[in-house]
C-alpha cells in the first residue's frame, strides 16, 4: 500500500507521449501537470524531439539522467509494453496508463494487458488504469489527467470506475466549489484496484471522505474484512449501478465482468457501513455534506421555513427517510416567540412566515441550535416578495461555521435563489435546492454515525472467530469426495444429517426399526410421529398406504405398524420389513433459510473474489415466493446481524407473537441460521443451500428438508 | 363555471388598497398589472388620495364611473366586507382577496371569512382566496398578484394551495423558460375550489396541462366523476403531500382541514388518471414535460449516451420506471454502424463514444428517431474533454422540435453544461441534469397515454350504473333505524346476512335444526358441515363440548346431534333444544375484504366532502396484519379496476395457481368486491366494512365474517 506514494506523491514524473499538437492527449497531460503547479520534476518524453513546449524532451524514460518515480503513458496501445520495460530499468515505480486498446476491446487487447501487469510486476511498477482519464491530487498541487478542469483542493477522495462520471462530478464540483484531496480514475484496474485505494485513503491524514463510483467489486468479501478492520472509518460513499438484468448486461458488455446480485450487494453496503448513492448528484450531495459538516448526533431534525407547504413536504421526507421531527424543549420554544411575529409558528416545523427578514432567521437558527433536542437543522427558503436572500444566506454561514450541528440550507426555487446558493457553496455550507438531497444527506450521515458508534471491535472478533474454523469441517474429505469438476452436486442426504449434527441444526429424530418393540422405544418421549416405509418397491406406489401420520399413542403406533409391516413384506416378498420412524413436528411457522455463494470457494481467501455466501431468512412454505418476505445477512455475519436480518422480515411478527399469537422459538431460529453459516465456513465448497421449511415451535426450530450443493 | 371569466378574463381591474408607499402589497398589484401589459382598465381605489402613482385613483368601486368587473383587494381584513358590499353594488362579478387573517387564524378568523362568503353571494360575486398571492393570466397579458415576477406566457395552468410554492415554481420558472397561460394561488378556497379551476382548464383552449400543488382535496368523489366525465383529458399533475402523520398534524396546523389516507388518494390518482408528483422539482419537470414534449407512444425507450456509466445507470431507471429498453431494429444498427465508430455500440444503449462531436449526436438521434421500435429517446451528455456541448444542444433542438416522439436530452454535471442547458430550455426542448427526473417524466408522460387510451367511455358507463343504484336498498329502512345520531353501529348479524343476499354475496348456509331429521335434510348435499349450540346458556363454557367439525357422513352427524342435544337440554333445562347447521367450507386461501368510507353519507351527492369508500382488498388470515398485501379501489370501480386491485397484490398468484398449485375461483373473490361495493352504494351509511375471511375454494368465495358499521 505505501507504494501507492509512488502514484500520487511522485518527486518526479515523466510524460510519455507528449506531442507537439498541443490538443493531443499527451501535450494535454504535460500542460496540466504545469497550471496545477506541480512542485515536482517534470519530464516529457518523444523520441521524434529535443525540445518541446519549450521543454527539454527525452528520447525515452531511461534517458532522463535523474531519477523518473512516476511515468504517465499516452502511447498507442502496442507500444506500451517497451515503455513499461524501459521505464522499469530507469528505476520508475508508478505508472498511469491512459491508452485504451486493453481488455475492453476484447481478447487480443486482454493479451496485451495481461503481458503490461506482467512487465510491470517484475520491475516493481504499480499501474493505475489503462483506460482511464488519469489522476487529479489537489492535496499534492498534482493534475496527471486529461481532464479540462482541476477541482479545488479538498478533503474527499474520489475513485471511479467510469471516466465520464468523473467528468460530470467535476463539473458539478466547478460549479458548487466541491474539494478533493484526490480524484482517480480507475480504468481497467489492471492493477491498482478499488479495495487497496480504499485502504490507502483509510490512512491518508488529508482524506476525510472516500466517494467511488464502481460498476463491479470484484473482491468484496475482501474489501469487507478490510473495511472490518479499520479501527476509526471514515465515510466510503458507493455508487454502484447495474440493479436491473439489462444494466448489468450492459455493464458485463463495458467492463467484461459479471455484476453480482443486488441482495449480496445490499447486505454488503450493510456490513461495511458503506453509505449508498443512488445517482450522480445524490453522490455529489452526500459527497459535500460528509465533506462540509459534522456528522449529527442523533435523528432529530429542526425544521426552519418561511412558507407552510414546504415545511409539510420536509415533514413527510424527514419521516420517509427514518429521521423524527424534533421535538423542540419549552425553553426553545419560549424563546422563539419572543424574536417570532405572533403569526408564526414555535413548533417544530417553525414557520418564520413569508415576509422573514434574514435576522429572523439567523434568530432562529441560533435559538434552535442551542436546544439539546436538536441534532440537525434545516433551513428552508422560498423567494417570496421580501425575502432577503444573499443576507440570509450570509448569516447561515456565520451560524453554521461555528456549530457542530450540521445546519442545511434548502433554496427552493429557480434564478432568484441562485446567488443565495452560490455564497453558500463558496464557504462551504452544504446546501441544496431540494428537500429530498437535504434530507436524504442528513439520514445517510446519521446512519454512518450509527455504525461508526456500534461496538465495531466486538464484531470484528466474532467474525474472526467465525472464520477461524474455515475449511476446517470434520466431514471435510467427504465433502470434497464428491466435488465434480465444475459441476454442480447435491450432497447425499446422509452426509448432509451428520453435518447438520456437527452444526447444531436441529433435525427431526428417526430410526429406521426393524420390531414394534424398537419403534415404540424411539416413540415413547417423542409423540406424535410418522411412519414410512422405506423400501423402494412400494415408496411411488400410491395405491398403498405406506405413510402413517399423527400417530400419538402406544395404540396407533402399534396398529399401523402391523398394517405397514404387512404392506411392506408382501411389496418386497421378504420375510423382514423395515419401518422408517420419524419424529412428527406440529409447527406454527415455517421459515426459509437459503444461501448463495458470490465467488468462488477460495472467496475467504486474500485471493477470492466475490462477497462469499449470502443468506437469506424469512417466510418459509408456500408463501415463500409469494411474497418473497426475506432478511439478508452475508458469510461471516454476528449473531446480532443475523438476528437482525430475520426481525426486518415479516414474518418475524408471527414468530413474536403478533396480534395475540403464541410467541415461538425465536432464538432456535436464529441458532439454526448460525448453524448453516457454520456450515458454510466449514465447507466453503457448498455453492448453496436451501432449507424449506425450518419448522418452529413454541421450543424449537427443527429443519426437515436441507438441500446442499456444492461446487469447487 | 363560465362566471370564472370574470376572474381570469376581466375587461377591467381595481385595485382595492394601493398606497402611496411603492412597497405596500396594493401598489405591488397594481405596478405588477401595468408591467404585464393588461389591456383592460385600471382602477386604484383609496379613500385617501385623488390621483396616486400618476394615475386617478377612487375613493371606492362604486365611485368608478365605468363598469367594475374584478375586484383585487388588500385591505386590513376587517374592511374586506364593506369593499365587498360596495364592490357588489357596483357591479363586479369578481373578487380575488389578497387579505390574509381569515380561517387560518383562527375562529374569529373563520367568523369574518363566512360573512364575506355570505356577501359575495348575495351579490354574484366569485372569490378567489382570501389569504393568497393573486393571479397571473400571462395568457391574457394580466399579473393581478404581488408576484416578484410574471411568468412566459405558454400553456400551463397552475394552482396551488401554498403561497410558497408559487414562488418557488415561478422561480423554476424563469430560470426555465416554463410558460403558464393561468398560475393561480387558492388561498383559502372560500368559493373558487380546485375542482371549478380544474373543470374551467379542461375546457379552456389555451390550456394544454393542469398543474396544482393541494394540501388537501375537499371534495375528492366530486372530483373524480367530473375527470369520468372528460371526454379528452388534459393531464392533470398534483403534488399532494401528507403521506406521514407528522405532515398530516402540520398540514392540519396550516390548513384547519384533515387530511385523508395515503391509500384513499393513491386509489384516486388511479381511477382518476392523475399525474402524480412527488417533490417540488418533479411537479415542474413533469409539467414542462407534458407542455414541451408530445406523448410517447409506448414505453421502450431509446437510449444515446457518450459514456458506458451513465448509460447503465439510465438503463437501470428505464427498468425501475416500468419502461422497456427500446430493441433497435437491424435497420437502425446498420445505419449507427455506419456513422458511428468501430468502438461504439449499436446496441441499445447506443454509445457513441466520449470523444463524439455534435454531429454524431445528431446523425445517431436521427437514425434512432425513425425507428418503430422506439418511442423516446433519452439523449445522454456528459462533458468530456471534447464534448461541443452548445453545438450539440442546437443540433438535438431541431431535431427535437421536428419529432413527434420525445426527446429528451440529459447533460449531466454543473457548471459546463448550463450553457447547453440555458439553450435548450430557450428553445422549449425539455432538458434534465438528472437521469432520474427525465426517466421519470417518461414514465408518466406514458402511463398518462395508457390512461387517455383506455376505455373511457365504457368505465364512464358502468360508473353511472353503479352509482344509479345509490341508497336504493332494499333493507334502507332497516339500516337507517339502526342509525344513533353520530355513533358508529354495528349492524346486527341477521341484517347483515340479507343484505349480503341483496348483493350477490355468497354465505355459508345454516339453518336451526329442531330434530336431527331436519339436520340430515340439510346437510344432505352439504357435507361436510359444523354443528353448533346456539343457546347462550353454553356458548361461552370451554369445559363442555358445544362445537362439532368435520361432520362429513349420517353416522358422524347423528352421533354428534345426539351429544350436542343432551348437552344442550341438561344445560337449559328445558325438553327441546335447537341446534345450529352450517355448511363447512375447506378453504384454499382466505381473503380480506375490507371498505372505509372517507368524507359523509352524502359522499355521493354534489354537496358531499371526501372520496367516497376505499376498498382494501387482499391476504386474509392471520397475515393480514402481517404482509398488509392489499390492492385499492374506489367505490364506483369498475370490474376491471377491482379485479386490477386484487391482481396487484401477491396473494393474487396463488389464488391464480402458482408453482403448481391448484386455480382458485378467482371470478368469485371479485364476485364478492363486487358485492362489497354495491353494498356501500345501496347504503352509503355504511362507514367500514370488514371481510375477514373471505374463504376461497377451487369453485367458491364464500363470507364467513362479515362485521359492518354503519354512521350518519
Amino acid at each position: 500500500m505505501e507504494n501507492l506514494k509512488h502514484v500520487f506523491e511522485p518527486k518526479s514524473i515523466a510524460v510519455v507521449g507528449v506531442s507537439s499538437d498541443p490538443k493531443k492527449l499527451g501535450s494535454v497531460i504535460l500542460s496540466n501537470l504545469i497550471e496545477s503547479n506541480y512542485e515536482g520534476k517534470l519530464y516529457p518524453i518523444n523520441p521524434k524531439y529535443d525540445e518541446i513546449h519549450g521543454m527539454k524532451c527525452y528520447k525515452s524514460v531511461s534517458e532522463v539522467p535523474e531519477e523518473v518515480e512516476l511515468v504517465c503513458i499516452s502511447v498507442p496501445a502496442k507500444f506500451v509494453k517497451t515503455v513499461i520495460e524501459d521505464s522499469g530499468k530507469a528505476g520508475a515505480k508508478g505508472a498511469i496508463i491512459i491508452t485504451a486498446g486493453f481488455r475492453e476491446v476484447g481478447e487480443e487487447g486482454q493479451k496485451l494487458e495481461e503481458e503490461i501487469i506482467e512487465t510491470a510486476k517484475n520491475h516493481g511498477i504499480r499501474l493505475l488504469g489503462p483506460n482511464c482519464l488519469g489522476a487529479m491530487v489537489p492535496s499534492n498541487n498534482m493534475n496527471v489527467s486529461f481532464s479540462t478542469a482541476n477541482p479545488p483542493e479538498g478533503d474527499v477522495a474520489f475513485i471511479s470506475q467510469s471516466g465520464a462520471f468523473c467528468t460530470a462530478i467535476l463539473d458539478l464540483a466547478m460549479e458548487q466549489n466541491l474539494g478533493f484531496s484526490h480524484f482517480v480514475s480507475l480504468g481497467n484496474k489492471s492493477d491498482i484496484s478499488e479495495n487497496e485505494l480504499i485502504d490507502y485513503f483509510q490512512n491518508d491524514s488529508k482524506v476525510k471522505v472516500i466517494g467511488g463510483y464502481l460498476e463491479e467489486v470484484l473482491y468484496g468479501q475482501n474489501l469487507l474484512s478490510q473495511l472490518n478492520e479499520v479501527e476509526n472509518p471514515k465515510p466510503l460513499i458507493v455508487f454502484k449501478p447495474g440493479k436491473s438484468n439489462e444494466a448489468k448486461a450492459a455493464i458485463s458488455s463495458h467492463t467484461g465482468s459479471l455484476a453480482g446480485s443486488i441482495q449480496t450487494y445490499e447486505a454488503a453496503v450493510k456490513q461495511g457501513g458503506i453509505v449508498e448513492a443512488e445517482e450522480i448528484d445524490q453522490m455529489f450531495y452526500l459527497m459535500m455534506g460528509f465533506s462540509w459538516a459534522d456528522l449529527p448526533k442523533g435523528k432529530n431534525i429542526g425544521l426552519i421555513t418561511n412558507a407552510g407547504g414546504p415545511g409539510i413536504i420536509a415533514t413527510d421526507l424527514v419521516v420517509e427517510n427514518g429521521l423524527n421531527i424534533a421535538k423542540l424543549s419549552d425553553e426553545t420554544k419560549k424563546a422563539l416567540r419572543e424574536v417570532l411575529p405572533a403569526e408564526a409558528s414555535v413548533k417544530n416545523p417553525v414557520d418564520v412566515i413569508g415576509d422573514a427578514p434574514a435576522s429572523r432567521y439567523s434568530d432562529s437558527i441560533e435559538i434552535m441550535e442551542k436546544d439539546e433536542n436538536v441534532d440537525a437543522i434545516l433551513v428552508i427558503l422560498t423567494p417570496q416578495r421580501v425575502t432577503q436572500i444573499e443576507e440570509t444566506a450570509k448569516l447561515i454561514i456565520n451560524t453554521a461555521q461555528l456549530s457542530d450541528k450540521p445546519i442545511f440550507p434548502v433554496f427552493v426555487g429557480g434564478k432568484y435563489v441562485s446567488p443565495g446558493l452560490t455564497r453558500l457553496y463558496d464557504n462551504t455550507v452544504p446546501a441544496f435546492r431540494n428537500l429530498e438531497d437535504a434530507i436524504m444527506v442528513l439520514a445517510k450521515m446519521n446512519k454512518f454515525r450509527e455504525y461508526v458508534e456500534s461496538d465495531r471491535q466486538e464484531a470484528k472478533k466474532e467474525r474472526s472467530a467465525l472464520l477461524e474454523n474455515l475449511s476446517k469441517g470434520q466431514y471435510s474429505e467427504e465433502v470434497k469426495a464428491t466435488l465434480k469438476d465444475n459441476e454442480v452436486v447435491t450432497l447425499p442426504e446422509t452426509l448432509v444429517s451428520k453435518i447438520a449434527v456437527e452444526v447444531g441444526i436441529d433435525i427431526p429424530g428417526q430410526i429406521v426399526a426393524n420390531s414394534v418393540e424398537e419403534a415404540l422405544e424411539f416413540a415413547g418421549d417423542k409423540f406424535p410421529v410418522v411412519m414410512k416405509a422405506t423400501t423402494d418397491a412400494i415408496a411411488h406406489k400410491t395405491d398403498v398406504k405406506a405413510l402413517y401420520l399423527n400417530i400419538d399413542s402406544e395404540e396407533k403406533l402399534r396398529k399401523a405398524y402391523a398394517e405397514l409391516e404387512a404392506t411392506i413384506k408382501q411389496a418386497t416378498g421378504k420375510d423382514e420389513a423395515q419401518v422408517l420412524l420419524q419424529e412428527q413436528i406440529i409447527s406454527k411457522e415455517e421459515i426459509f433459510i437459503g444461501m448463495n455463494r458470490d465467488g468462488g470457494s477460495d472467496v475467504y481467501t486474500k485471493e477470492g473474489q466475490g462477497f462469499g455466501h449470502l443468506m437469506a431468512i424469512g417466510k418459509g412454505g408456500i408463501y415463500t415466493e409469494v411474497y418473497k418476505d426475506m432478511g439478508y445477512a452475508l458469510v461471516p455475519s454476528t449473531e446480532e446481524e443475523i438476528s437482525e436480518a430475520l426481525r426486518s422480515t415479516n414474518v418475524f411478527k408471527v414468530l413474536d407473537g403478533a396480534r395475540g399469537l403464541d410467541k415461538l422459538a425465536t432464538e432456535a431460529v436464529i441458532k439454526a441460521a448460525q448453524g448453516i453459516q457454520k456450515m458454510a465456513i466449514l465447507y466453503p465448497e457448498i455453492i448453496s443451500f436451501d432449507l424449506n421449511p425450518l419448522l418452529v415451535t413454541e421450543e424449537r426450530a427443527v429443519a426437515v428438508d436441507l438441500k446442499v450443493f456444492v461446487q469447487k
